[in-house]
């Protein structure tokens, strides 16, 4: 018996999330990874994933692990496994580790990135892929930057996230570690946060991506972050912005 | 009457390229803007295309001119034309121009970008935005980008680009002029080209960036491409990259 750690690579925007939905006319990753390995191996695994992901949205590098007995060599399993995923779904790395590796528990900074772009107009090349968020201020785009970025440097550090939280969450408390959190320009107009913590809250990413746009867009000052933290109050912060422009980035353990 | 030039930016995915084909069951992006400048002013115009792009082929600007006799002030057009287009088609700006402005002849420049990564599996989020050239050599990323960029010296200035041109194309000279040509690593084992001429020949820049992978791949040596110029023999070059990581980028006047 082996404890596998798989690797993917997913476009969220046909699936219903992460999560088994226990619903036949609901098409899931988890679901769709299960069955593969079970036409693949002839098993039935439960796999575990290092995070729910809404609908929508996609994953980069997304870690899971599962137990299974199988002759297939460990590193080779991603290869006999992708005929079996749905072009949508890949699978890039596969090894053995520890009985204890754990995909949610063991996981120590997890970094997700959101795709976002100012303009009248959504960009065709974008559906699903980045969040139009409207007009920002009359500035340049140096300076949006600018400003995203000073209101970047109030997320960072052990705060209680109340304010950047959706109501229907699991989580116990809603205290996260942020460790660090940047926009970068990557092109015209286009911008992506990425930002890194030791857990996040139901919609945190996206309504602290909701609240930097709102910077750029004057709604907000950047140092107006630490009141709306302060607060811990939902109608503080930004919108929450949608999960086609969010990507789950990277896991460490 | 006024001659309008409007500013495209559309995903080629679902279209049999920019050419009306008179055929109902084929959709083309001509085609489709036509209706919509035929739905939004009662009128129906030709528009003229800056450059004939294949099936699946992007664009992020792509200029277009035609004559219209309309209220609509022409600044305002793309506008208004918006909501006739569909999601993968939008208008990004369009302004009145001299009467003898004309998209495809007046063009002095035209800039493409060509997307395209190395690795063993097709990549989730870039099916229909960049290519899977397959696996590069045993070298760094910045090692592939040398070899690609030393390569790509090569291709500046005024050639017979012969041996870079599919047949079926309707050009009287396969003489072009390459002002600009380099290959920018865009993230992990990804790359893009772009180039800049007076003019490409059919199918010329995806020769060109299936011949910069087999540069990355082995196949060939940079200084290689001297010759494969020289020769002015298809075969002599390296193979087709598909259309779907091909983008028209920028065309000056």
């Amino acid at each position: 018996m082996y404890n596998i750690k798989l690797l993917l690579e997913f476009d969220g925007t046909s699936y219903s999330g992460w999560l088994r939905q226990g619903n036949e006319n609901i098409s899931t990753v988890q679901e769709t990874v299960e069955k593969a390995i079970f036409d693949l191996t002839g098993t039935r695994v439960e796999i575990t994933g290092c995070s729910r992901t809404d609908a929508g949205v996609h994953a980069v590098n997304y870690v899971t692990n599962f137990q299974i007995d199988t002759l297939i060599p460990p590193e080779n399993f991603y290869k006999a496994l992708n005929p079996f995923l749905p072009d949508n779904i890949k699978a890039k790395i596969s090894c053995k580790v520890e009985d204890d590796f754990h995909a949610t528990y063991s996981a120590k900074r997890k970094t997700y990135r959101y795709y976002f772009y100012f303009g009248e107009t959504q960009r065709p090349m974008f559906i699903n892929r980045a969040w139009n968020a409207g007009k920002k201020l009359d500035v340049s785009s140096d300076e949006a930057l600018e400003l995203m970025n000073d209101a970047c440097a109030f997320f960072i550090g052990k705060h209680d996230f109340s304010s950047f939280k959706a109501t229907g969450g699991l989580a116990k408390t809603s205290v996260r570690t942020i460790f660090d959190a940047a926009v970068c320009c990557c092109g015209d107009n286009m911008y992506f946060l990425e930002i890194c913590g030791d857990g996040f809250l139901y919609n945190m990413v996206r309504i602290i991506v909701g609240t930097l746009a709102g910077v750029a867009m004057g709604r907000f000052a950047p140092c107006e972050i630490a009141q709306m933290i302060e607060a811990k109050d939902r109608k503080k912060a930004g919108v929450t912005a949608p999960p086609h422009g969010l990507y789950l980035y990277k896991v460490e353990y």
